[in-house]
């Protein structure tokens, strides 16, 4: 186009030595071009995270169900992509509902979604590139989510369930915080999803794992519990890095935009959060049990990084570290609360996705700045900042009913189809191991298949 | 808005104080420097690929052999490197032959490619990222026709036909469709590589898995086949997950531009066509087995990648998704009849790749739309869009043509290699594994080091 | 800059409705972005090479410090992270000394780094994002000198040294050649540091390996090596793999500019020195030993890549050939030679990262060219390109000052930590292993669990 003007100047006489310079496209298309490769290399480093669960999954429970663990990772990513892309974008994001009140509640339209093959004018970026960023938050929602159903859901669990979260459960969610819905209207900051993708995810999480009950042993008839060793801490470990990795297209990503560098910042306030959680687990299990475990430091990490996932864009550094330094110390009593209720969270998701997911939405509450505020141009400033308690409230109203939801449709949906088609193996199934009881072979048959050997429940 | 602006300046005579106000680059500055960082992303994202091939190998092949098949993946792609820089490159891409009716086969020139050392006027690209991209997806088709070597080549076999295969095999080809050969002219459609890239790998492969013949114990004498499973399905799941996350920068990377944001729409049908490949291999054998096996499921995904790969940009999503579809059952089916067969595919890269790219080049010519051809600037619309049977008769020609030349030469010099200096370890070498056989140690030590313990054949 | 011609326009009665049209970006701030996106991404990647560290370190050692090993590594990059937020930034690159003589030696201010929330004018990157790089780099350092911990270091050491290391040591070096200090006005070259990330961190891994003395069962009475195999190959593979990928941010980032496409062809050299290093090592282990060993040709890669990674931006594609191959002849010679001097090299971090380190440094001063030294703007051409000797001798007192700087740190550091706190675990707790007797599990429970098992010294 500007080639085009060049020729239209060109009539001009005292104008031709402009044309040298003159080429390539409008600062717009640049900009919107810049802003799209920015979002697809989120989606992607989003989509890696799915690495990470897959590893974070597979090591931390046992050799028996690995091949199942990790495999059912990729199934259900596919599933969710046909779903999402046939319903849940649609629910989340559809505006066939226009100015209704509903829509404040639902999104509707767009379903089997048909994204144009270009850029239009005026758009920050592809539509394409938004479905694909949108569906790999979803997806990794239902990752976090699978979290509970650890090994013991049956097979048929995963699809069922993959249907009823995708197409329904989080889309919803989305919608009333980052769809234009109602608690977005309320103020409810919720930068990158320690709300709609983290606490969503753990909540379901939590209504399949009461439903199914604590796998075989891990609880004694006195209350008491037994430690369920995951099998491989390379894996474990190497996860949480890959996670940390892709967190910066979750958190810095969700800018969707390269703007004036603000993505950047965001990247900034992640990595201290994240570098706070697993220092403050360490020192913290090292205090209170005389040993620095490597799981409790992995998943202060992990819990550093959910819980600045809120406030990422609208805190100061110093109030990140506070944020990931007190995500790492909560997480490891949050262990320790759940095993007393005898809840088995074998991949520790209630607490690394709930309470930290809880907590960092509350902390957006507390530490905000009125200027990052109304840079990112949602809520307020937080009780620090401010000294008001409105914005806490906020995040307080977003965690209850957001959270409230989730648990209410989830149980009901996995309540339905534990009558109809069973929830769980049985019990001489769970424990051969669900790579031989579901999928017919061991996920490490030269490990496993001696007789006698190592299939310890 | 330029376009605006130019009506309003056309009508004026003194623009001359435009020309002092520049600052930052120019436009086309930004646009190739754009350009160029996604054509480096999309190379790092295939050079990635290669980390998940490792762990597809070594997962899919016995504990014995692990060191070896995950070390010489490694060692082939550096070789690989330094052959495609000094022969392989100047074969596909080479212009020293200018509009001789040669050219139309083979290229020549650029060897030892010394690139430029910044953008010149008019590219779009570096020459140095467009080496390295291309070099990466050389490397990607010869890890796929290391599928056919698996647990009994030589390692001497890896070094000699990596030269074969980077320094003609795979540049012919790849000059033929995208260097301006022959088949290019008669307009086949092959937008990332399905013939290119999988279908040169994969029958290669069977080259090699034929002369090779099968590993020890793989068919019964009366036909039968026994299943050798792989040691690792943690490494084959987070495989797929490796390389479904490169295959962005495989497909979507094809795109060497940024331009309108296109590359956002070949990314989301990518996204759709794997999604179905996975669903519908789980589905299928589910339903055929009684029980969903996870290497099926997981090779479904990667056929479902394979699959759209040549048409990613060429059709509407929905294709996609029945593409996808398509492949994951194919896929089933196509590892039973290569057992029938007795041909002992380790890797099922015939399955994955060889079938799976034969069905994508030839889905093209069904599915592509004239719209998205014409935006391509590539042959025409396929069967449903226009009616017309003729670019699925180029399509198959296409697979013809690559796969007869890639299948006499690898035959000729594979067989060469096998009387000259051996193709396969001896049956002891065998039997005690590649780790010890040819490098002098095991890759799992600690694991098999017990007396009579897990060197299981 | 469209803006700006706006303004210039503004001033042309006629056009005032112009003004209603500008949109989109200038060029300038396009410009930054472009720059910040490189940027981040390179930091991504460099983030991504702990991953490599993890598998490296965890596959190199033994079953029963996996756990330990690997998840350390979570733990000191968080760490390093906060410290090097707090402290190490401000002695790398803070400016509070002004023109001060002594800030020639180490740099002082912006403790507790606050950057600004996006880019100011006429930056080519926002402070955030180059925090980010710099921080990657010191935690690449850092996982380097780990390589001398390994296996017989507590925990403590882990937590006491990156304070050292992140807060002085690596910043000083830093400082030094890339914070404007005396090295850089002497003219030293080390585009991506293989010098101030490489032999930094080796330097730091001989002062610990010697303090700590060689692992239990490493060397006989007679003074002859034992071979300690690591447990799993296909981890350390897949680390060269990962190392390899997140080196194109380490080097073509160290760019921090798309400008020109200069990075590319940065990225072009690194490629042919990693393929030169793997195939050199891999040819002379064989041709030496009659057996191509696969960790002589993992090492023989990640020494290309080591190497090449002071001249990247230096030297012509033959040159980053030749710098290949030296480096991977260079370092088997050099495993056998620490082996010989009865020092402990656990991960090979002497050899790979320490020789291949001081030959890629040296190696600048013989085969950088004038035009890319000129390029580059910082020294002048080696060697054989200007036949002068001076580049090379002031490559030669970089390397000795820092390497010199180091050692003497380190040891003092460590010495005084080994006197307060002790540096090395008990006897028994070694033999068991630091997984149970550091933090209370085995990484691999159902592995190890067995009695009389594989807990093999």
């Amino acid at each position: 186009m500007v080639k085009k003007m060049l020729l239209a100047l060109s009539c001009m006489t005292i104008l031709f030595p402009v044309m040298a310079f003159a080429a390539g496209p409008e600062a717009a298309v640049l900009d919107t071009g810049l802003n799209s490769l920015w979002i697809i290399l989120s989606f992607i480093l989003v989509l890696l995270m799915q690495g990470g669960f897959i590893l974070l999954e597979a090591g931390s429970t046992r050799m028996k169900n690995a091949g199942h663990v990790a495999g059912k990772t990729i199934f259900t990513v596919g599933l969710a992509a046909l779903i999402y892309w046939a319903v849940g974008y649609g629910i989340a994001f559809g505006g066939d509902l226009g100015d209704n009140m509903l829509n404040k509640f639902i999104g509707w339209g767009e379903f089997f979604f048909s994204p144009a093959t270009e850029m239009a004018e005026g758009e920050s970026y592809t539509t394409a590139v938004f479905f694909l960023f949108q569906l790999a938050f979803a997806a990794i929602s239902l990752s976090i989510a699978w979290g509970g159903f650890a090994e013991r859901a049956k097979l048929s669990a995963y699809v069922v369930f993959t249907f009823v979260f995708i197409a329904f459960v989080y889309p919803v969610v989305a919608h009333w915080i980052w769809g234009g819905g109602w608690l977005a209207d309320h103020g409810a900051q919720d930068f990158a999803g320690s709300t709609v993708v983290h606490l969503t995810g753990a909540v379901a999480a939590f209504a399949a794992t009461v439903l199914l009950k604590p796998r075989i042993g891990k609880f004694n008839k006195d209350g008491s519990a037994n430690e369920i060793l995951g099998h491989n801490q390379v894996f474990t470990a190497l996860s949480v890095l890959l996670l940390w990795v892709g967190w910066f297209g979750f958190n810095a990503g969700s800018t969707v935009a390269i703007g004036d560098g603000f993505f950047t910042y965001v990247a900034f306030t992640t990595m201290l959060g994240a570098g706070a959680g697993g220092v403050a687990a360490l020192l913290i299990s090292w205090a209170a049990q005389g040993k620095a475990d490597i799981t409790t430091m992995l998943n202060g990490t992990l819990a550093g990084l959910v819980a600045i996932t809120a406030s990422c864009a609208f805190v100061d550094p110093w109030s990140a570290v506070v944020i990931g330094l007190v995500a790492g110390v909560l997480v490891f009593y949050s262990v320790k609360l759940f095993e007393k209720l005898k809840v088995d969270d074998p991949i520790y998701a209630l607490s690394v996705h709930g309470m930290a997911g809880i907590w960092g939405t509350l902390a957006n509450g507390i530490f905000a700045t009125q200027a990052l505020a109304d840079k990112v141009g949602v809520g307020q400033g937080g009780l620090i900042d401010t000294g008001s308690w409105k914005q806490l409230w906020v995040q307080f109203q977003s965690v209850i009913v957001a959270g409230a939801f989730v648990l209410v449709v989830s149980f009901i949906a996995l309540g339905i189809m534990k009558k109809v088609i069973g929830f769980r193996v049985t019990e001489e199934q769970e424990i051969i191991g669900l790579d031989l009881s579901e999928h017919g072979a061991y996920g490490y048959p030269e490990q496993l298949k001696k007789p006698g050997g190592d299939i310890g429940v």
